[in-house]
């Protein structure tokens, strides 16, 4: 259940210490030192599992209904206009620590924050994107 | 459940054309058009609501699970080295439509995206973050 070489299975475990906001059977809510902007949570499950992918559904589905709660109080406790969930998968995709965490970060109308841009298909790239992603699922 | 002057639920109702991926009895995921890489994939509760803080918990787990299913297909489909799932709530945070979406972004070690830069609390700040932030949940 916990990988004793992890840093979040160490603070789950208390030998790390954290500025936990929730806790419950399943997940485990802390304040991320390095926020994006200030009130930014790390919510974890307590089984231990290198990314989303590997997660089992239970921890998933209780990670993200207590995002839900947790999310609501940040941004009224920061008085935040909105706020953004997000999940880094595997190195290329951001991910630094290797136990499955959703980000809650708070933002504000004026923060500055840019969104990635956007690519365009070619005609009919679209339709074989999706039946590959289609044939990927099924299997 | 449905709200006729919402676009997503249109794509639901099948008024307005979409590259459909993946459904079930409470979710629905397609193509999005305007990707930030190929293959970026939207997932959307079937039940109308206006944001991710307004879904019903089961559709939340609903959705956190099918992203789970679609992510790891959309990986192998087009040959991702990882995926980013991004929730944005609120306008502030960058949300256009205002119905519940998932976003399943699969990224490549050399795609070039940045993530937000990082702040720094000073000394006690963090604390009275996490107090702030427990009296919300509290509520």
């Amino acid at each position: 259940m916990l990988d004793e070489n992890c840093i979040f299975c160490r603070i789950i475990k208390g030998e790390i210490p954290s500025l936990k906001v929730y806790e419950d059977d399943k997940v485990l809510a802390f304040l991320d030192i390095s926020p994006v902007n200030k009130g930014h949570i790390l919510v974890i499950p307590k089984n231990h599992a290198s990314n989303y992918l590997e997660s089992d559904d239970k921890d998933i589905s209780a990670c993200a209904v207590a995002v839900k709660k947790i999310g609501k109080a940040v941004v009224r406790a920061v008085e935040a206009d909105g706020f953004n969930i997000g999940v880094n998968t595997k190195k290329a995709a951001g991910q630094i620590v290797m136990h499955t965490h959703l980000h809650i970060i708070p933002r504000f109308n004026d923060d500055g924050f840019r969104h990635w841009p956007h690519k365009q298909y070619e005609e009919g790239e679209m339709e074989k994107y999706k039946e590959k992603i289609i044939k990927e699922i099924g299997e």
